[in-house]
């Protein structure tokens, strides 16, 4: 497979749709991004990197943290991890509280963000340092030291964290998360706010394609058995209410972020990034889904 | 791959399990299914059969045959299907009314039973036969002539439809459903009533194996991508509010009834069919759920 | 009090202010309704009788008919009745399924559609002619022979009743409902197109503010107790999701028509019919709701 | 009428059925309340008083605080007041958030958390010291100067407020609140933990008999149709999910509180407290919704 002739059509393709969509606004450092830029990189098992437009930019991870902090976690915790947190995909938005309430404070899945902060707070009640640890295991699997956490861009998202701090309440109101919680929200929102380029998180989105071993040491950080069950949880709930549409047009596990990255594999094949801020109605990146759809049309291959 | 020896291994594993699980009790004539069944059929893409237990003993597929009416319906509505029908887990019970409500009459997904039932309805207003049409199109697939509805578990159904007719009549009011809906039950509950073996059964989800080309006949039914979309709509919606946990644990797009019967692919490699009807508490046979879980796990591969 | 001098001016005050709001829409023979009509019937509990505008008209019931099946069943079930139906208010439309789902097929409150299903439903398994036997229990109330349902109307809303058998046949599931459904909601819809006058309603009302005595006949019909009950309900529930608003502005038990029908009492002192087919968005009518608002507020006086 | 042969009678039925209850346990101070406690007090227009049983000992007026915080905010808001908070009753436990999200962060009604929550917001951004104030207006309202919040008790209630955090966050997301919410929770705990005695309760509530005059000072703090208006919404609203059962079986406005207490008034005629710690599985007293019941019944009127 010619992965180079493949990205590149892609990206050629998608540009020429005219497609837009919309960059995060809740936020200013946010709301001032490029909504032109637009990368693709993809990186095979064997450690070989494609890639096309903006790939050495870096931008706000976000919720693809999420991915990361759930496979440090489920390293440590096993199968223990699913007493706080479910599996199931949850129907509604990210933030939604309803559905919380009826399950009595057991978030549907780590990638919501009560799942994600039930994620956080384990982090942080094992550890003096919770958020070096997140940025050390991420420079470990991405092969790079200069990854850091934008700090502008997480002081602003605690500006604004009114909706996150009342889930962690509600969830502290179930005794389902131990953390103070102005302390878990700060770590939250640190955590989002790193900022990698398209090729860094390829490489480092490649532990999930390569049955758990760290791309760079190939040390064993998941079992098979773990990535798999990542992996599932990716492809059923990694981008929110439209993680069915998701699986349906595009068929890889993925996780989405509002700065407008989209991180996906095909397990034993390759990782795949796609970048590009204008965000479609449901929050993730248009241009992204678009391209990923497209690959995996050309390539005739998904997970399905 | 030794397929036989690794389907032997999960029978045994599984038998020596003792688990047992509850036999559908709302009509009598699941009620009075033998808890003891237990059977695995798996058929390869070249068309190999491997099969271990009561593989030759006709089941009721109930929800299976979701999956055959969308097929039918996807080849021939193409994506309007999508207008009447969405693609997003439901996060509910199969039966829920209450997101259907939030939802203005759109059912989630073509698997909870709002969803097939409009997916009846499009086959009921294109045919006069309608039932007929369903069964001849599983014929061909499975490549069997004897298979059949049970008149007397339709009959029973049909006296136990009160939650469908209010399904039918609340999606009506939306303008959802065009066939008279006591036509649309009737049709319903004999579709549901079909009964098959797992070799039959194993055989007709070729078809989602095999890039949806007819595994008797190499008839083109479905596009490729066609395919790949039901399979991912099997993944993130086949399994009721267990959608997630089944991802998790087997990682294959599949489809269960609650006769006891679970269909799944590995695209490209096998379709299998494990039947057992003592069924957990959502529904979904226990020792098949269970049994899938061991296959993947000793196969060391699923889609994920 | 002048009570013929609080109506007039009332009115008077009412059509000034050029309120107009929307006739019913979803019957034609709702909808072809002269928006212009208005009447007040106010009948003190001596039986005097104060009248101004279109009093004499007859007009579509609609949902009022259900205080009267109430009456009649609350009178022979007694407290049993609360086993098949709520007191509560529903903080939802009238017409939603999502609450009834949680609360296992048992209506909030008998003025719910839900609710009313379930109190005709206990009159036809009593009756062999129920629809004669309500509109039998009107004429004594109102002491008039002229009532009838309007057959036009009656089949108009049967063909719309989609939603309502999606009601019945849910409660049905959980075994809330034993009569037949088709016949159940055409009794329903036969008796929501009772047509009355203002001043008949009115006079059927006094039932309410007279302690339970038939205004007519002096038979004790209902106990004070039940009485004050029914107007409890009438009070907490009889405006949808707009009782509330009601209780808060006007402070009157009453029951409210999508025909533009509100009938209402002070226990004690008066009925009180306002008639006016433009609903405002919560399907109350616009010109009612504010006659009876300034009524009580010129009057100096309502239940609080 | 003979307003203390009533309440002794009441009181010596009510005695003898030997109800029990269980006193809130979700704080050490509550749970360690004696469970006999049992008082009543009726105040009339005029300002007679009549006592039965635990009438002068303090209790923690809870929510019932929330009549008081209303009734401060109405008056000087007017109805700009309902911008932020809404008049229908919820349908759901008093601390629910899902309907809070379908609504976009406006609170059903006052007496819900939520909405006491906006209320106090509202006083605090009026003044430098809300409590004082708070405290201040109900001194004036009861002719005492010995009341004051329990300070044990309010920090006891900050230490378990993680659910109203929630909630106040969750509305701040929507911009419904304007307060530190530290600051707000501190204010509301202070609040909830004022003590008052039956007597001093009864005395204060005759402001809303009294057609809004200070009942000692005669000076008009809410005119009447505002007063009007807080009855109707203590009646549609004051018993969380009990409301409807309060207003079909004692048909007087009234506030809860989980300290025991239950005041409520009949407009125009007297106040009444009922003071009982055991509470009902609503979180109402099982007492003093009895002794209620068998007031009104007894007495032959309540406001329907």
């Amino acid at each position: 497979m010619n992965y180079q002739k493949l990205i590149t059509e892609v990206y050629g393709d998608v540009q020429q749709m005219g497609l837009c969509g919309k960059v995060a606004s809740y936020i200013p450092e946010l709301a001032s991004m490029n909504v032109e830029k637009f990368g693709i990189s993809l990186i095979t098992t064997d450690g070989t990197v494609y890639e096309v437009g903006d790939t050495y930019e870096k931008f706000s991870i976000q919720s693809i943290s999420k991915a990361f902090t759930l496979a440090m976690v489920f390293a440590t915790e096993g199968e223990n991890l699913w007493k706080r947190v479910g599996v199931e995909p949850s129907g509604n938005p990210f933030n939604s509280l309803s559905q919380l309430e009826y399950e009595n404070g057991i978030p549907r899945n780590p990638f919501i963000n009560a799942g994600a902060l039930v994620v956080t707070d384990i982090i942080r009640t094992k550890s003096e340092v919770p958020l070096e640890d997140i940025i050390k295991y991420i420079h470990s699997l991405a092969n790079s030291n200069t990854i850091a956490s934008n700090k502008k861009i997480a002081l602003s998202e605690l500006k604004n964290s009114s909706r996150n701090k009342a889930l962690a309440y509600f969830m502290k109101s179930f005794g389902n998360i131990e953390s103070r919680i102005d302390k878990l929200i700060e770590t939250y929102c640190y955590q989002c706010a790193i900022e990698m380029t398209c090729t860094e998180l390829a490489q480092a989105f490649l532990l999930f394609a390569n049955h758990g071993k760290n791309p760079t040491t190939r040390e064993q950080l998941l079992t098979t058995s773990q990535t798999k069950r990542i992996n599932a949880i990716m492809q059923t709930c990694g981008f929110y209410d439209e993680a069915g549409e998701f699986a349906f047009k595009v068929g890889l596990p993925g996780k989405s972020g509002v700065g407008g990255g989209i991180a996906a594999v095909l397990p034993g094949k390759f990782s795949v990034v796609v970048w590009s801020p204008g965000l479609n109605q449901k929050g993730n990146s248009l241009k992204g889904m678009k391209a990923l759809e497209l690959l995996t049309t050309k390539l005739g291959s998904s997970v399905f």
